[in-house]
């Protein structure tokens, strides 16, 4: 049998690109100019343009902007992850074509244990030190007799995706996910919370003081938070005003 | 504890539709009528006309028409589900908001157990009677301890989106899924195998003597197949002159 | 020759439609529930729980009802509709498949017909009723000669896909959309003003007093808005407590 | 009033692109390794890994890559293109918020002016040159006219929006688009003739002595043709493997 390994990351890593913000200008100036936009980049005007088009929802200029990422988390925040239907694209590692490694999540300390309230009005509480302790000792366990069993039915003889069938949702699995600009903010309006860090240009997170729960959507899951704040550090570095409009703007509910 | 429940179905059942054979004609006919169509079905030229827009992928004719349906399945065939981005709306129970109930699947007698061959060209087999048993045993135990620990970690206060992080790919949960027929069509033709079971106006299988697999895509897996086998009935039923020409055409590789 | 006919009207006719109030609850149940849903209408909760979902972007269970509309407009307005890409399905009459009728748009007296403001901040005004006259009577001009180019060019032989070149864009055209609820309301938040009449349960229109356009989206194109609000007018009829809630959430800014 | 200009041609411009056919193997393989890849393109494999992709209709690895295009084409081939909806996106020139310049396209002596045969079965023929020097004097002079009553209405006052209701849909307008690689094939294979001309590798090519119109789509419109075979030599530079794969599998029938 093979000892697996238990991790509580969630890898991201940018893998290629495309456009910048100007990309955005430009493509916004085709309703106005009517030619391909060769101007540089007017520091006075553009990021007001950026800033109105977020605002009033002109969602189109944003789409001609691409980004791929190589990413690598457990099943289960795959799970919520393509249920993004629009803008994004996958491919991810298949059970039914390798076996798949002995690699599980386990929450980390700093992550809520404890859900508190009803659907839609859900809290995620702490938890005790040793509720933790139970708890990692636990899913540990659970997951080295699933994978254990895994290998027995390989060893039988039995096909990958029938064998796969007693592996928990916990699993960690790789996935490529290409998106453009638009729909990346769709998923991080969604997939962040609205006092979420602000990554941008050295002002203070313009939403940080203004949080009223009551106004705006339920809590994330936090392992897709996790994995959706990573890809917003990766839009602040690459589209720094974009990013500065959309946390205005966008975050506030799209 | 409690004791597990294992099954090999996969419940589909029809909820709702919109939609005849007559209103892909009438969609078609307004690119050369321009007008709403309120003639009667034309026995002599509409069939003749849902054939030539199927042979000549004149796809949107076919969006006017929408099938909603109730499924209950394991999560591992709603991770492949799921991939079908357009045209297709779902909405699935959630161990986030819900305890998950002790139901799993393992594979019927019937289902084909051994897997040979490379990625692109692999040939499912029965494998031996005792291998199946084995097979099932060991599942079921996997589920029973996998279900147990997530009961446990509930007893122990954690929350269930937590919890279920040890339950497996193979435990049932329940969809709404709404498509329109052209998007159902796309998922039937990637879905099935080129040789299915033709559920259609009485005539041979048209396909039956003709299948060439290596010409065509891979096999699906088995348990999406029963899935969409279960959706073509319900689609022969409802708009049986399309799902004759789905199946003279577009089973052929969409 | 032949004496065109002009109008200033857009036909919007519901052809068929699918599911209810109920159909929302439904979906967004299953998350909870599990089950296919067969409850009857619970008039105390089910109107909250629509209220939710629409508060909180729960956008999902929205797309299992289905619209099928036919619609009779100017090419200008299918050119801004058939920008809404997803949830929608159009079949239109085609210039290439037949010779188009001689029905030209001008706008009614009604239609404010001088635009002053800059992109993204433009009003539009009355202008004077000398004004109006002229301007009917010059493109009543315009189109009358179009339309006798475009005869004579087919006189010649000429493809109809060539001769069409020389129509305007006010000719009018047949179409059939169908959409999903969402779908139905995202096209209604962005092609209605802010204080669009109120067709609901009546209840004051709830964002009548409040709308503050230097908030919200630039005002749509009259003509499309014309027809959007003819669609809204069957939405409040066929689902009115998923209406409510869009008046109250949605038409905010999606 | 102003003199308009007429001309034949379709702007199609390569703006910005993102990936190459290794970005495509590596998503593909992401299924069979699990990780992110980083070896060398292998020229031994990679090509039979990708023509299996496109033969066995795996889409999906052919999303990562996008390609941006800036397009200059009048308004009747946007009517068409923009029935595109999946993995595209659109910024087009507005004749709301500018004043459209007095550019009109007319068919080139090369394009077929003759249409016969019923919807389904149009064959277009070239036409005598009498007829076409006809054809052309008739299109510019109603060109002229219609962009006359466009220049006295906007002199009279009448917004830029009512104004254009008489401009003709053979007036060009420019676009920005955006799509990735996938969508850009399913487009390539409506738009273009099976026995198109072939850019690719060096091998004759492959479709054009087995051509039967009688099983394969009707003729597209040329005008988004002769965009579509602009697109088409961008792809056969960017992606060369790819583009040979798409010629022998994709363009026989999507």
């Amino acid at each position: 049998m093979t000892a697996i390994t238990v991790g509580s990351d969630i890898r991201v890593e940018l893998v290629d690109h495309m456009g910048t913000d100007r990309s955005v200008v430009n493509a916004a100036r085709v309703s106005t100019k009517g030619e391909a936009a060769h101007t540089p980049w007017d520091a006075e005007k553009d990021p007001g343009l950026i800033n109105y088009l977020m605002r009033d929802k002109h969602g189109t200029p944003f789409e001609h902007n691409a980004l791929q990422f190589f990413v690598r988390a457990p099943i289960f925040v795959y799970r919520e992850w393509h249920r993004h239907r629009i803008g994004l694209s996958y491919n991810e590692e298949s059970g039914r074509y390798k076996k798949l490694a002995p690699e599980f999540y386990i929450p980390s300390v700093e992550r809520n244990l404890v859900q508190e309230g009803k659907p839609g009005h859900y809290v995620f509480l702490p938890g005790t030190r040793d509720q933790y302790d139970k708890a990692v000792t636990q899913l540990s366990h659970a997951y080295q007799i699933a994978y254990d069993n895994y290998e027995v039915l390989l060893h039988q003889g039995v096909a990958r995706e029938v064998a796969r069938m007693c592996l928990p949702v916990s699993i960690y699995s790789s996935q490529y996910v290409t998106c453009n600009l638009r729909s990346l903010m769709a998923f991080l309006s969604l997939r962040t919370r609205r006092d979420a860090p602000y990554f941008g240009l050295g002002q203070e997170g313009p939403l940080a003081t203004t949080y009223d729960s009551a106004l705006f959507p339920s809590s994330p899951m936090r392992e897709i938070e996790m994995a959706a704040e990573k890809m917003e550090i990766v839009f602040a570095e690459l589209f720094p005003v974009t990013y500065d409009a959309y946390c205005k703007h966008r975050r506030m509910g799209p």
